[in-house]
């Protein structure tokens, strides 16, 4: 390879620097090799010592070679400059056959089409899309989230007090510093961890099922992973303690679609009358886990103080969805998919609930709550959970271990992403790595 | 109002179009108002009579006047005069007619015809999308980002280090936990509230350029909002102080796409060898303003914290958005859209300084750095800052403050949003402002 010089374009260091940056990436100056002494390699070009400190200072600050006191520059190891590109999860060898773990949406029920042609639709709105997103949320997207909770969770408020945001954490972002003149908040279980991670991060006191805390965060149509729901009366219990002690209520109204088998419940937002109460709702199980939009009803005291400082945060959500979601709503289609999803998911863990019975008869307890898509199974069973969960990857079988204890494995079981023909053989295997 | 016309740049009848848009904006022509006819506007402008009727037959065009029939054309009712498509804000009683305040985008710039495509193809991904998106971000997309940033930064990383998030903020949500056993940072001016909010509300210790700081909070291609960059001495001086001290640096590398007037200077990460710094990219500003997607390099230490809490985050990033980006800069685009931007933004930001010196001539001082799209202009002024905004605003134009001292106003102006045939008659008016 010949260099050659162009006095005219460019700085000249640079391309000294292109030059051995080439050279060393192709291997044909190996690692290890020693670089031409300064001034051989000035001579040899004909330009100046500083132009060629330059050029391998640069090469240095790159990582492509290195000084050596009382000796000058060396190509460094090979491995140094090749990016490794490794896989961010080992590959598993064993592929999944039955996935009663994943938490996704039902392949059949989305109507990519219907959705599609929503998106479109935002993305020729061209002015829109050229400036930032208002820091709330789209003003009109938020006027239509105020009339759709008012309709269907009985919650008045303005479109002011909603703030969207990319998920709940985004939201619980904004909300933490909001919240600084407090510091205890309870969880109901430990295993909402991206919640309790953003409290611990703010520096709050996180405890578990502790009603005394100054923030009470609960998802009352999701109280189990197998879904059990807060009866009304313990939602009226819980509105009227926290507005004894002034507690703040962060009400998580996640799954709340899904509640099959009776009519929604109350919102604590409506119970409480709007005051002391967050109310937070998101859209990924509705519609996309891929669709990260969530909103958060603020009561006045917070909105208040959220508007001093709107300004300082920007908005996460992609403007696009969120005016192709505005619409999608006005039309009608989350109602809809609401409906279709609730009758669905109904009848799909009426199925799986039948194949676990076929499977393992008597020998197991099921528990299934008002909603949700899971039930909970608990089996007998000497080997430890790690080692049943194993057993089961190996014959392609995902499932989520709720607990373990003293011969007991309790294992949850969903029924929102596999397609029902496969609940049967999926239990029978599942039931026969059991007896095994 | 004065119409002094430039016969040499830009086309007349635009000038005059823009001179009566905003007379009937402002509402001095009144609705109802006839126009004077084409032969006095041309006697008094001198100019001819085609260029008035064109000037007029756009004005009519546009519904701001309408021709009566053997009478001449009258101003239109003031309601027409406003924008069908309701503004998300909240409308502002005076119409903006000059916008040098926006930091959008180019309205000519962005493919969206292109953009469109990508997503419509990122859509057609059913499978993809009925699942969670991965916290990190989706790694096809970092493996991508990683190629692009060793390519146009010479930052060699691995796509396992690279964190995806929706907008700068979000990242630092993230990173800013991973920082806690420091407890100062320091950010280069108090304007970017948005990334000095998030390290107050983890209760950091923010300091203003104070380089003896646990965290150096840095953006050497935007070091003031009228395009300083940070030369490469300071540069080396800084890695080479930040390395002594233990300090970490955020790089965040706005705007370096932009650095028209010299190539772009070496990142932070490659001269400190990918070493106690972090860096961070962001699309906002090369794409379109609605895309959320940003994206950081974490340092191997840093980056081995972050995995280990990893499953706490969700991501915040629209998975389709992600898909689409991720396509769209391995088919070149992005790369192309750069050098267009930079070319557009290097020929626009002349633009504006001529007419800024046309309108005001030895009577302003006005700073342009090696990049950005922004130029600042010092005005001797008597009245307050907020006074002075306040009567731009009410003849539509739209400027920002940077500061007020003494009897001087400094203000900024953005060539970025406005198309550049409205500079001039822009800078007219503001001369106009100011004179008064």
């Amino acid at each position: 390879m010949q260099l050659e010089l162009q006095q005219t374009s460019g700085r000249l260091y640079i391309q000294v620097y292109q030059y051995y940056k080439e050279l060393i990436l192709s291997g044909r100056l190996a690692s290890g090799t020693k670089m031409p002494s300064l001034r051989r390699c000035a001579r040899e070009l004909e330009i100046s010592r500083t132009t060629v400190e330059s050029a391998y200072l640069q090469l240095a600050a790159d990582g492509y070679i290195i000084a050596r006191p009382q000796s000058g520059y060396y190509v460094t190891e090979l491995s140094a400059h090749q990016p490794s590109f490794q896989e961010s999860k080992p590959v598993s060898s064993f592929p999944i056959v039955y996935n009663f773990a994943s938490s996704g949406v039902d392949h059949e029920s989305f109507r990519f089409d219907i959705w599609r042609r929503y998106i479109k639709s935002a993305l020729r709105q061209d002015e829109r899309l050229l400036s930032y997103g208002e820091p709330q949320g789209e003003k009109d997207f938020r006027e239509t989230l105020a009339s759709y909770v008012q309709t269907h969770r009985n919650i008045i408020c303005s479109p002011d007090d909603i703030v969207v945001g990319a998920g709940t954490q985004s939201l619980l972002n904004i909300l933490c510093p909001l919240l600084k003149d407090r510091k205890s908040v309870s969880f109901p279980n430990p295993s909402f961890v991206q919640g309790i991670s953003v409290f611990e991060d703010y520096g709050f006191d996180v405890r578990c099922r502790d009603k005394d805390c100054d923030i009470i965060y609960v998802s009352p149509a999701h109280m189990t992973k197998w879904g059990d729901i807060m009866p009304v009366s313990r939602r009226l219990e819980l509105v009227r303690h926290a507005s004894d002690r002034g507690s703040i209520i962060l009400e998580d109204d996640f799954e709340n679609e899904f509640v099959y088998l009776q009519r929604p419940t109350p919102s604590l937002q409506s119970l409480s009358g709007g005051h002391g109460v967050v109310y937070i709702g998101s859209f990924s199980r509705l519609l996309l886990p891929s669709i990260r939009i969530s909103f958060m009803v603020l009561p006045p005291e917070l909105s208040k103080k959220y508007h001093l400082r709107a300004s300082h945060y920007n908005q996460t959500a992609s403007k696009a969805e969120q005016i192709a979601l505005c619409q999608f709503i006005r039309d009608g289609h989350l109602a809809a998919q609401s409906r279709k999803l609730r009758r669905l998911y109904a009848a799909k863990l009426k199925d799986l609930l039948f194949a676990v019975r076929h499977a393992f008869g008597q020998d197991a307890a099921v528990r299934v709550g008002s909603g949700g898509t899971s039930l909970a199974l608990r089996l007998a069973c000497n080997v430890s959970g790690e080692q049943f969960l194993s057993r089961c990857k190996k014959r392609g079988v995902l499932v989520e271990l709720l607990r373990e204890e003293s011969g007991f494995l309790d294992l949850l079981l969903s029924c929102s992403t596999m397609p029902a023909e496969k609940f049967l053989p999926g239990c029978l295997c599942l039931a026969q790595i059991w007896k095994e």
